[in-house]
C-alpha cells in the first residue's frame, strides 16, 4: 500500500489523512492526495487503501472508448471519441469517485454518512453504501428529476429532499452532519472522490495505445471528473509514462458559469445563476474553483458556455448520429465542442475525447 | 469469415442466408445460423459476417461478472454472481443481439427496417439504427414505460404506439413491413440477433476463469438471451473448450408463463395472461417456446414462476443489498432464485450466475 497524506491544493500544508478533514486547517482550500515517493511507478494505479481488499470495490473494467465518425464529420474533426462513463452501476461517473471514496470509508469503519448531490452522485452513493452495509442520508433539491430521487431511495438510502438551490441543499446537508456528529461523505470536498476520478486519465491512456488525444472536453459542475483528470495526468507525466498533456477544457451552462467567468475573467457571481436542464454542471458556488482554473491554465485549456437550445439540440444529435442517449449535462459538452471547433480552439486535424458522464433515462425527459 | 447458412431450428432444413428470411419454408419454425466446419476453433466467437469490419459494431468490451455476498448469505448461497448486461450502450442485453442484427443489415444494404418491441430491443435498434444511418420504425404497445418509448423517439426511430396486446403490436408491425416491403429486424425471429446474445456464453467462460457456474438463471420473455447463452455453450462444448454445461434455468411472472407451463405440463393458453410490472417478459406466445423448452431440458434446467410482489420485493432487496437498481424483469430472477433454493433444486454449494439484463431507471418507478 502507498503511503500518502492529504495536501492542502492552495498553501501546500500536509494533514494526517481521516475521513472528516475536508479543508486545510490553515486556510480552509480543499485538499488532495499526495503519495510519498515514486507511488505511480508500480505500474497499478496508486490508491489512498490501507487495505489491499479495498480495491475490489473498483469498477471491474474500464468504461468504453468509442469512435464517433458520424458526429465527428458533423464537427468537421478527423479524430472524435467518446469515453461512455454512463456504463457503469449506477449510470454515470460518480461511480469512480464513490468507490474509492466509499472504500475508505470502510477501512475508516464509518457505519453512517452524509451526502448532497443534485441527482447522480446521491445515486452512486447510495449504491455503494447499500454494498458495504453503510446508512446513508442524501440531501436533493426536491426539483431533481423524480428518477434520480426514486434511484436513490431504491438502493435504501434516505432521501432528504430540500426546497432550496443547490447551495442550500449542501448548507441543509453539513447542518446534519454537525448536529449528529456523522461523517460527511461531500463528492464535491472528500480529496477521495478525486483518487477515484483519476482513473478516468490511466484508462484514457491505456486505451489510446499511447496516444493521447490533443484535447479533452469535460462538463464542469464540482469539476471532479476534470480535477480526477489532470490528477491522473499529472503522476503520469511525472512517472515519465506520458511526454505530453492534452489540453483539458471545460463547458459549463451560460445560465451557471463560474469557471467561464473565472478563466475569462468575467464579472458573475452565483447570483446571476438561472435555471438550466443542464442539472449536473448547474454548481454556482464550486468548492474547487481555483483547482480548476488552474487546471485549464496548466494544460492550455479553455472554458466556454453554451444555451439551452444548444444543449437540447446536441442531446437529440448524439442520439441520432451515434446512438447515445447522453443527459443534458452531456451533451452540453458537444454543444461547446461545437464552438471550440467553430473559432479555431481545436483545429480540424487534431484529436478529441468527450466523456459522455451520464445516462440520458436518468434524467428529465428532453 | 465463417461459411454459414441459416437451419431450421425444427426440421433441420438448411436455407441460404439473407436478412428476409424469418422462418423454415419447411415447417415455418424459426432459424438459427449453423456454421460450416469448426468454426470456434479459430478463437474468435464465429459471427455471420461478411466484412471484418462489421465486428467494429459490437459491444466494445464484455458486461462486468460481479460477485454478491451479502444477497447470496441471504439466499443461503456460497456463490453467487451477477453480470451486469444493463452497462451497455442502452441499458439492456438487448445490445448484444441488435449490434449483430444491425451488422448484417448494413452488409446486406438494409436502409430503413421495422421492429417490435415492449421496449428495450425497441430503444436498442433505433440506437444502432442512428448509428449506421439506417431508418427504424419501432412499434411498441402505448402502455410501455414512457421512458422507454422517449428514449426509442430520442435515437431519431420512428415510434408506432399500438393500442393493444405485445401480439397486436407485433401484428402491426408485420402488416406495415409486408406494406412497404420492408425488413422486419425481428429481435424475436432474427437468427442473426440470438448470433448477439451468444457472445454472453463466451464473455462468461473468459471471465469464470475456465469453471463454469452450475446453475444460470434467466428471466424469459422471447428467450433470446437465454438461447443465445445455450447456442454459444454448445459451440464451446463441441470444440471441447468446456467439458460440462451449466443447467439453464427460467423464470417468469406468473401472469405469463408459457414457457413454464410447457415445461411443468400444465395447461396454459395466451388468453390466460395477465399483467405483470415485468414488461421485458409479458410474451405470452414466444416464436421459439420449443427451443426454449428443449434448451432446459438439454441442460436439466427447471422452470419457475414469481408473483408481482415478490418481483418488486427483490428489486428493492438487490438494490438495497448490492447497490443493483435492475429492472422489475431482472428482479423477477432473484425471487425464482429464491424459490429455487428453498426446493433444493439448487444447493448451498453450488455457484449461481444471474443475468441481469436491464437497467432500472429506464422502467416504471417502482
Amino acid at each position: 500500500m502507498a503511503d500518502f497524506e492529504l495536501g492542502c491544493t492552495a498553501c501546500g500544508t500536509r494533514h494526517a489523512p481521516d475521513m472528516t478533514t475536508l479543508g486545510c486547517r490553515e486556510c480552509a482550500a480543499p485538499l488532495e492526495v499526495v503519495y510519498d515517493g515514486s507511488a505511480v511507478a508500480g505500474g497499478t494505479t496508486p490508491m489512498p487503501f490501507r487495505q489491499a481488499e479495498s480495491r475490489s470495490l473498483l469498477p471491474p473494467r474500464e468504461t468504453p472508448l468509442v469512435r464517433l465518425p458520424r458526429l465527428g464529420r458533423e464537427l468537421g474533426l478527423a479524430r472524435l471519441s467518446a469515453k461512455l462513463e454512463f456504463e457503469s452501476l449506477t449510470g454515470s461517473f460518480k461511480d469512480r469517485g464513490t468507490s474509492v471514496m466509499i472504500a475508505v470509508a470502510v477501512e475508516s469503519g464509518v457505519t453512517e454518512l452524509v451526502e448532497d448531490s443534485s441527482g447522480n452522485a446521491g445515486a452512486s452513493v447510495a449504491a455503494f453504501s447499500a454494498r458495504t452495509g453503510i446508512r446513508a442520508h442524501v440531501f436533493a433539491p426536491a426539483t431533481a428529476p423524480a428518477a434520480k430521487l426514486t434511484q436513490i431511495e431504491v438502493y435504501g438510502a434516505t432521501v432528504h429532499a430540500v426546497d432550496g438551490t443547490r447551495e442550500e441543499t449542501a448548507q441543509a446537508a453539513v447542518d446534519f452532519y454537525r448536529d449528529r456528529d456523522l461523517v460527511y461523505a461531500s463528492h464535491a470536498l472528500s480529496p477521495y472522490f478525486l483518487e477515484g476520478t483519476k482513473t478516468f486519465a490511466y484508462e484514457v491512456l491505456q486505451q489510446s495505445g499511447g496516444g493521447l488525444p490533443d484535447h479533452i472536453v469535460f462538463p464542469v459542475g464540482n469539476g471532479s471528473l476534470l480535477l480526477g483528470a489532470w490528477k491522473g495526468l499529472k503522476e503520469l507525466f511525472e512517472a515519465g509514462q506520458i511526454a505530453d498533456m492534452p489540453k483539458l477544457h471545460c463547458v459549463q451552462s451560460e445560465a451557471v458559469r463560474p469557471i467561464a467567468a473565472a478563466r475569462n475573467a468575467e464579472e458573475w457571481s452565483p447570483a446571476n445563476a438561472g435555471r438550466t436542464v443542464a442539472g449536473g454542471i448547474a454548481v454556482a458556488a464550486p468548492a474547487r474553483l481555483r483547482q480548476i482554473v488552474e487546471a485549464l491554465g496548466a494544460t492550455s485549456g479553455t472554458a466556454v458556455t453554451v444555451d439551452e437550445a444548444a444543449i437540447v439540440e446536441w442531446q437529440r444529435l448524439l442520439a441520432g448520429r451515434e446512438g447515445i442517449f447522453a443527459e443534458p449535462t452531456s451533451a452540453a459538452v458537444f454543444a461547446g465542442l461545437s464552438w471550440l471547433v467553430a473559432d479555431g480552439t481545436i483545429g480540424e486535424g487534431e484529436s478529441v475525447l468527450v466523456p459522455v458522464t451520464g445516462a440520458g433515462p436518468k434524467d428529465r425527459l428532453p
